[in-house]
């Protein structure tokens, strides 16, 4: 069976904010960073499993810092986990405002995507393979996430 | 102390779905989506704090059906469980081909927004009264998440 | 023959303004503001008549008042009178600034929509239901204006 | 007192249209050609004034025909009635699909502009000459409108 | 063999300039700009040569001045060199602020267009005629730099 | 004197291309690429010299490959050569079809950008340390094209 390494799968997304991106507060609206991440999982797993992707679910969305206007925006996916044909992507948002030195974790999140063959039926991805200690951590944690989610799915049936 | 229904947080957003808003595959972008729907939970808890929000994080953010172009999209929020500055606000998305009878439910995530002051820092929002037996306990699901969060946070730390 | 009650046709589409909606001034483009209206008076006419619309005519725009960034947006659609294959929809659009009580009449105008088969004809519409005295004189009212644009037309010829 | 003549009030906008313009069936959005006839309203009012300027009413938007991803839009705004401070600019679209010969009338609106001063009120605009047979009866039929409205609001009230 | 004067193929793109395309500092995106002096290139090209078309090359983009928010931007396509399949659009951009008189130029820059037949590949476009002194230089300056152009191609390979 | 290698200088900007900057012909905006190029072009020179930059001219964009709706897009830009508040930056776009194996050079051009201090006249830049023979050349090559414009505009003169 095909096996792929986590760290092949890295793809990293990245763009300079303008202000047509800005919320109400004059920052960069919170929907504009998740449509960039969004992208940024669809493009790892679609390159990841060399099929068409869809997203079925985001998780731990989490906010740490305000995005502001002119920031360059570093936004990186990596494939951590799979199933039978669902692959979990670690997406993280970096910001550097690009006067100073060294950029910051503006936001986390995973992103759940589904392998489609041509007919639009779920498909079977490559095996994962994990090599530092780092992706073996991420991977049984992902493993303990989708097994929650299974679970949880049982209940409300 | 200030009190505030459940039930009266209750904002509607609603769009019809147009070409520019397509993915790679020809159907709504997922992050287009988002984007309306973190609106629709900063327009919610603003109404119910009467201050300036932000979005802290977004949790379980599942696609349950794809939308496509033309189709109205309805996106509901209410708040549901609140915190010292914080608030969760449940966020739905319901579809309706306009040709045809009916909604079907397409999304649901959870959204938390804190409150902020003038000077941006956290503040006080109203005590959230719960009437129904669905609000009472979509309010005691949203304590457990708040609590499984901050014992998260602390993990890390 | 069919009917409908024109209080089923009722549309609300509703948005937070943003940023890039912005004009010259600072305030929202009312060429944005159309755009929302006419989508509405779509969807409107579209859930109405259970086909293929375009809009023909719009009459009467009225710019009560500005509408700021962060407003929340509410535009109201209804189908007040209908002709063989053709609907006037009365838009109403109200605006509500989140952090104090009540909505505000910001525009009014007439859209006049007309249904098409498949193939790009004209198709008959089901014929309206008036029940409340306030829709029977905005049928009374919608005749008028049709009658009067057919007149003028026969005068250009 | 100041005077202009109408004929150096013409302003032409005009824009090739885009995918990202297309409604739901495909054409341009009829919003999006709003958009567009109020930002030539715009220039045209405010390059005649000399002041800030907002839009006040759209009468008679009529569309004569769809407008296709690739046509050349031709928009044409002159001022052709003058009130106090408020101006009737004419607005006209013409399309010209660019690998055939010759342009079309697709649309035609009046556009009622208020001047305003830098505190924002109403002030006072340059008298309009009227300088051709065409250009005096589109300053009758200006007036004629401007005083139906103004006599319909009497009734309003 | 089918011939077309330079001064025919003149086409004037012109929009006023919104706030959503502004850059980091507020002017507008020099991005933004060139997406429209894209288009005009596109539109003098399809037109001149009635066949589809495709940007090759863009020389010498020259910003003279900064355009800003509520500039009246008028955009200026012109044929001014043909090769076999190959046409020279030389662009001009010029600004009005519209509470003061006359016209800036702020923008030049040369766009090499191809023909394209309807499998995509070069087609023949008709003979370019000079009538203007100016004209006449302009082609001996276009064919001056395509010849640098092939030359350096050659050099290349 | 401050210096810095034109490798440090580099910068990704990458995106997945989205049926919104579709042309007429349903490839990509060449327009729109630009506006990723200037932006990448922006940040490099920003991140460079550490004050305002502003783009003063674009040359020798070649377009060698149409790209597609869903390809992701890597825009790279270096600085290869500097004057006294003038930096050249070198920009190239490559594509990858995500669904296959590699990368394609689809686009090159040099942007001249200048270093602004914070009153918007033009401040010294850091000198350049060209480290590679390949470096070295393009630094060479960049003062040749540098003093043809110099004297271009004395002729001009």
């Amino acid at each position: 069976m095909q096996q792929k390494a986590s760290s092949d799968s890295k793809i990293v997304i990245s763009e300079v904010m303008m202000p047509h991106q800005a919320n109400v507060a004059g920052n960069i609206h919170g929907g504009e960073i998740i449509k960039i991440m969004d992208s940024c999982a669809y493009a790892t797993a679609r390159r990841y499993s060399r099929t068409n992707v869809v997203t079925a679910r985001i998780d731990e969305v989490q906010f740490h810092l305000p995005i502001f206007i002119g920031d360059l925006l570093i936004c990186t996916g990596q494939v951590i986990y799979v199933g039978q044909s669902s692959m979990e992507v670690a997406v993280t948002v970096d910001v550097e405002d690009l006067e100073t030195e060294g950029q910051k974790r503006a936001l986390t999140a995973y992103f759940t995507m589904i392998a489609l063959d041509k007919k639009g039926r779920p498909t079977t991805v490559p095996r994962l393979m994990c090599e530092t200690e780092e992706e073996k951590k991420a991977f049984s944690e992902g493993e303990r996430r989708y097994r929650l989610r299974k679970q949880s799915k049982q209940v409300e049936q």
